[in-house]
């Protein structure tokens, strides 16, 4: 067994979801590992990770409208607001939907579902630069 | 180091939590290794997986009821429906309680608590037939 | 490719997040490994593991008060108190926040963004004594 690390950036273009399986895949193939285990890590406290259906865009719509539901930008919720009242909520979403995930790579790929994408969910309402740390262990 | 992957199938009868540990302990098992990761991946955005309560049967109808509180069959929610009124909300559940988990391997066998299941948690509200990647890396 | 495990124990003071960065840092500098992957993996069903801000304290006080709100300590909602109303709370906080995550170790450090802390998140009301079992995979 033998193991890569890396960092690959992102640049986000708001809150919302959006789908890196393409440079994700692309890291895994030049790694020419056969199986294994992938595993993300986002390095912030306000975007996270996500594996979501990558067909239908109201999925990531109406996923958006749920986390605005249950965490909304209401001052009147939160204490911390040091950047703004998109601050907390942010906070909120990605203690809920987790900042790693793992992948096991079977017979040269991920073994993701046919309809499984995998998605950074920004979470603050301006664009961002974001750092996703990867390790692909296997052989 | 070395490492076991493949693919564990489960037919679940609907909406809750099915209990699978005792598959997945069989199957780490005959991999005979003492210790390690495992890591189990639910190929699907409409279950997950969940490590829960193992005793109290009262736990699994009690998260059913709050997974339906905040995340409601409630079509004028939702945009999307493709697939019913029990669709978007399997989403959510997804998201919520992630379809990854690993969990560590010392001195022969899985690290779980005494009170710890490995559950299948299916959303949709029919039987579905579902695949679980795992991957075993250790010694 | 090489691994270290081990069970870290911590007493919590009752509810909330308690910060264990410094002690799971420790652990994995003793390994003396340079590339690698961690995880932790929590024995319990009333606490969990979170990657979460770790700078203003106003922060964990809002989470903890988010979580007070979408699973309240009322009896009229849960069938299950066993061991008391903040029983079935508990269980669902460890639901939605995950019992493992995993740290990708690069140059020798755990890559955790700035303003990532590792915590421990107390759910019952009372202090426990909690386990957590560590894997260290690499080199």
């Amino acid at each position: 067994m033998r193991q890569a690390v890396d960092i690959l950036r992102f640049q986000t273009s708001g809150r919302g979801l959006m789908e890196i399986t393409g440079a994700v895949v692309q890291w895994v193939d030049e790694q020419a590992m056969t199986e294994g285990l992938l595993t993300l890590f986002c390095r912030h406290t306000s975007a996270s990770l996500l594996i979501q259906e990558n067909a239908a865009p109201e999925v990531r719509a109406d996923l958006e409208a749920f986390f605005e539901r249950i965490a909304p930008e209401d001052p009147a919720l939160y204490r911390h607001d040091d950047e703004g009242p998109d601050d907390m909520p942010s906070h909120i979403r990605a203690a809920l939907t987790q900042v790693q995930l793992s992948v096991p790579l079977i017979g040269g790929a991920l073994a993701l579902g046919a309809w499984q994408g995998v998605y950074l969910f920004e979470h603050r309402t301006r664009a961002h630069r974001r750092e996703i740390a990867c390790v692909l262990q296997g052989g």
